[in-house]
């Protein structure tokens, strides 16, 4: 079927039931950022690959509301396929709805909906019913994936499920909830110690949870788990239930119950199943918040795969700076040998998202993936972008570096030194208890705000450990989001420079929040840099730093020497040594 | 009466009425900060003097929330009162309603309760209902003042009433509204270029308005305008009406009309006049906002009285540095003299709040008023701390600073020095077009968070144009309000290190947003310092600051000669240079 032969398809089955428009969301029943092939709605009805994104169709229009990020590249694979690109002025808000003529009976499928999204739709009228036009026609649809799942050692985790369970009832107490249903794959992961190879990427497994106060059911397809793994979940008082199960236990739960829901992840449809009688209450899920917060044995272990991710990063910077003239490589080429050098290293267990590579005029798309399309050759001039992470059984690393292949012109040096100046200013800065990402964001953004310069993403995410590389709830963004970062976060600060045509500088590392000082004042918070990989010096204007941003180069790479000592060669470590020396 | 004595008599009320705990809230029905005499409910009930507040009373408690600037103070005017002291842990928040028993009939006088706050009570199932105790019980209460009210010309206003009102009907049919009610007595002030003296230090009037789509409505005492003034605002379109007969036409407003009013500033016994079948939709003034953005006659006025509020001060301070050595100066007498310098300026009406003038350790007490039972004689060693403002013509002023009388310690100039490097962080900062308060706010902090210092409460508010020297919508603070920072705008910038029994710093300067420049990055803004006065460079510790800061001063000094020039004798001028040469 052409997407044209499935866009008349749909209308036919909306003039059928007198629905006026249909939306397709980019989620799946878990609210997935990243998601199965069986629930890549939006690639199978339009051909868009892009990871945000709503379908919004009627008898005589169809349009793609995307972000900024994927405007070249809708506007590419909408051709022809009778969706237009509509474009969000504001990325991931549903600007749709004020399209969306009042009178319209709206449909869409209560699985990919958000609870949260539905209760927008109520606040602002747009009248929507449950209806999946898709799957009817969806022929050879990807079956859910049935890859095998494992339980994570506590040497990994460094808490047990048992503990676990203990926090999150304790919160529920808290909230007076008695009960509480997750749907979030990570929170899931996080929870039971489980992983997976479900979806790309993210290393968790499909599957709901229902906890109460002295039970908690974890509903996963069986067969992906060995028979020790069951018995060790059995034992830590879990019962296991099929995945599909989950829909009779909420429409069975007893009115006596209080649940707890997060409404940002939970679906619509699980939502309709809860009794009238069982009050809900609706928050953050309690595990988003505990595990935003690393344990010891997970920060120790953090350390260690970031010291594994930096050689990795390190060998790779050395072989295209000591080959770029020697041998042709492109984006491409070099994307798959960073990855080689990744896959060297001990309990790498994949990327942790599909790498950013992009040299020159490519960099200013913040969001560029290199395609065989658009693969360039790297020539011994400008700068290289590469935006890259990997999955450990010690944590998991995303780390963005720029490198210099040689002569860079004033303009870019100055992009690159402000950048590089608005990450030593946030991994520097003190703050008191209760200070909130978007509070740190400008303290980042100034060094490039007083040269007149900006960028139109958020500045940083929570990360997970061996989970998902974005994770919340903390992030650092202008955005007022009342989250105070909290000792233990892991979180990155990558602030950004682009030029269209022209350049694009994107410095990335991620940062352990730690308490720094208690006084009369208060108590007070700083970070510690968990990444560890050079950052090359090649691109710095000294004339725009201070001392103290020299001071913070200069001893950020003398840890790098030493965490490295005991893995490099001794070739490596002496190239490493020249390569970091900042001459003032 | 005594204090227990009305107690005894609002029990009693509260008894026959059936009503478990009855509010007394620091208000007037137009939601002031500075009531006048009149409404100064909580000064009658318990003697306490403070600006914020609320009185809780069961039969068996009495309490006054308050926050901490107010703890010292309120825990000596509560003695003997029957009142106990409950300390707000946030400021201006009603945490009472946490304390109130589910259960309780609550009462409360409705004309000073917000539209906001009576929202707040229903979502958290407090009980309410409207009651006045204290009216019933109160001999000799004070009338409602009845003094002269006079135009404001346009030479001062730069914008007439005719254009004023049509401004506000544009905003009103933006949002969908047809009729619009405003309490707030500058928001009055502003659209109708009327000014009066019934609230000390406010030069407001008391009044109510009612925006229709063809009609405007003034209620005022008609006694406290000349002929010519009513007459001119007829001839605009106004009529003016009895005080009292808002409510009349509250009443009887059409069904036809869909009333705009703003939640936080209207009081709960006038939204209930309301008809049940006029639709209402709530949101900030479009007076808030538009008087917020000053025009250029406002601007140009503003620079004005900032130059004779400099010619003031520097005259105060030249006066205090010479003599504090010679004759008794107290704080009360120093802050006499420096009234007295004001009032020797042209077109001075008055102080815009009452001055705060602390020395040594008074100074940690930000919001300390020195009176005769604390007033110390000032030496020639530390720092005073001077926060000050008048009224003019041509503008309202509001400035901090702090006058070093003789040797410093080392914490001191510290101290001293980070609040100065935060008020240029933020002064000399460049950031985008919707960038709002809480951006700024973290700026300004940094150089004291990196030395682990802090202050308690918010770094700036906006000012009115000879009007409150409080006003809203934008404010610089930790929290995260979503109003962005616009050209026009006049805020303050006063941070501050205060360490109690020891001494307290705060620097304050008013700054003007404009705009900066336009480029592929967008928009960018910076501010403009509107305060003209000397920062006592006796203070600084010059290894705190870098080269730009010191640029910053010194441009600014520069300055101050320049605009001062006409205005001071030859002496007083080379006392000036010599005082603000920065030597480095």
């Amino acid at each position: 079927m052409t997407y044209l032969e499935k866009l008349t398809a749909i209308r036919e089955q909306m003039k059928q039931s007198g629905v006026d428009a249909y939306l397709i969301h980019s989620a799946d029943p878990h609210l997935s950022e990243y998601l199965p092939a069986h629930y890549k709605c939006l690639e199978y009805a339009c051909g868009f690959t892009g990871s945000a994104g709503t379908l919004v169709i009627t008898q005589d229009f169809a349009g793609l509301w995307t972000d900024s990020r994927y405007f070249t590249q809708a506007e590419s694979q909408l051709q022809g396929t009778g969706y237009e690109l509509v474009k969000l002025r504001i990325p991931h808000t549903p600007e749709y709805i004020q399209w969306l003529n009042p009178e319209y009976k709206v449909a869409c499928n209560y699985s990919l909906l958000s609870v949260n999204l539905c209760l927008l739709f109520k606040a602002n009228q747009v009248n929507s019913i449950h209806a999946d036009f898709l799957d009817p026609i969806w022929k050879n649809r990807p079956a859910l994936p049935n890859a095998a799942a494992f339980l994570l050692e506590e040497k990994y985790s460094g808490k047990s499920t048992e503990t676990k369970l203990k926090e999150v009832r304790a919160s529920l107490e808290k909230s007076g909830a008695t009960a509480h249903i997750i749907s979030s794959l990570d929170d899931l992961a996080w929870l039971f110690n489980i992983r997976g190879t479900d979806v790309k990427c993210n290393p968790v497994v499909l599957g709901f949870a229902m906890i109460l106060r002295e039970k908690a059911y974890l509903f996963i397809d069986g067969n992906k788990l060995d028979i020790p793994s069951k018995e060790s979940l059995t034992a830590a008082g879990i019962e296991i239930c099929p995945y599909p199960s989950i829909d009779s236990y909420v429409s069975a739960l007893a009115a006596t119950e209080t649940l707890f829901i997060d409404p940002k992840r939970t679906c619509t449809r699980l939502y309709q199943l809860i009794p009238p009688a069982v009050p809900v209450i609706m928050g953050i899920n309690p595990t988003t918040h505990l595990k935003s917060v690393k344990n010891s044995t997970e920060i120790a272990n953090f350390k260690q795969a970031m010291v594994r991710d930096g050689v990795a990063m390190t060998r790779f910077v050395k072989w295209l700076k000591e080959n770029i003239d020697k041998e042709v490589i492109t984006e491409l080429s070099a994307s798959a040998k960073l990855a080689g050098f990744r896959a060297e290293q001990e309990d790498f267990a994949g990327v942790s998202f599909d790498s950013i590579a992009g040299y020159k005029e490519h960099a200013a798309l913040p969001h560029y993936t290199p395609g065989t399309d658009t693969d360039v050759v790297l020539k011994a001039e400008g700068m290289f972008l590469v935006d890259s992470g990997g999955q450990y059984f010690l944590g998991t690393t995303d780390i963005t570096r720029m490198i210099v292949l040689g002569p860079l012109n004033e303009e870019e040096k100055t992009d690159y030194t402000l950048v590089l100046k608005g990450v030593i200013e946030g991994s520097s800065a003190h703050f008191p208890v209760g200070t909130c990402g978007y509070q740190l964001d400008s303290i980042i953004r100034k060094p490039l705000w007083d040269h007149g310069r900006n960028y139109g993403h958020g500045t940083g995410h929570g990360v997970g450990y061996f989970l998902n590389v974005h994770e919340g709830p903390q992030s650092i963004s202008p955005d007022n989001l009342p989250i105070a970062l909290q000792p233990g976060m892991v979180t990155s600060i990558e602030p950004g420079i682009y030029r269209p045509g022209k350049h694009g500088v994107r410095i990335e590392n991620l940062v352990l929040t730690v308490t720094a000082e208690s006084n009369p004042f208060g108590d007070f918070l700083t970070s510690e840099t968990l990444t560890l990989a050079l950052i090359d010096t090649a691109g710095i204007e000294l004339s725009l730093l201070e001392p103290r941003h020299i001071s913070w180069i200069n001893s950020y790479h003398q840890q790098l020497i030493l965490e490295f000592k005991p893995y490099l060669s001794e070739e490596e470590l002496s190239w490493l040594m020249e390569n970091t020396t900042l001459n003032t």
